[in-house]
């Protein structure tokens, strides 16, 4: 499972977009807050693999394709412990 | 805009996953309660587009297939306007 405070240190690209508290910044971005850690690490692991299109991916891809597991895990645990 | 009234009679087979009150009754579901409907509509849509895999897509991209564009804006309305 990932770590929720080295999580916080990784998540400064995606907070432009999704926010340090896990809520969209813009009515097209999702709030990530309170989802589970399971279903945002599958998420990202879709972008990253390139099986994620339509949407934001042009953008999102980019950003996964840069993460190892465990930067995905920490990240998803930081959002995941976040109340919305 | 969609009419999250008629949303609210739309969504039987969203249900059983996101729950009628947006909330996933799994870890592996997102909550839908309180994104916004442009966000759910978009990637509603990437799902209908067959440009969203990964994750949940072998289910979603056949259930968004029999979707309008009037029932992703109401079902996307509908759950916008819940609290999470």
């Amino acid at each position: 499972a990932g770590d929720p405070e080295a999580g916080e240190g990784k998540i400064a690209a995606c907070a432009a977009c999704h926010g340090t508290d896990g809520m969209g910044t813009s009515p097209i971005y999702p709030n990530l807050a309170g989802q589970s850690a399971a279903y945002l690490e599958s998420a990202m692991k879709a972008y990253r693999d390139g099986e994620r299109g339509g949407g934001m991916s042009a953008l999102m891809v980019p950003q996964a394709q840069g993460l190892s597991d465990e930067d995905i895990a920490d990240m998803s645990a930081y959002y995941a412990s976040l109340e919305p």
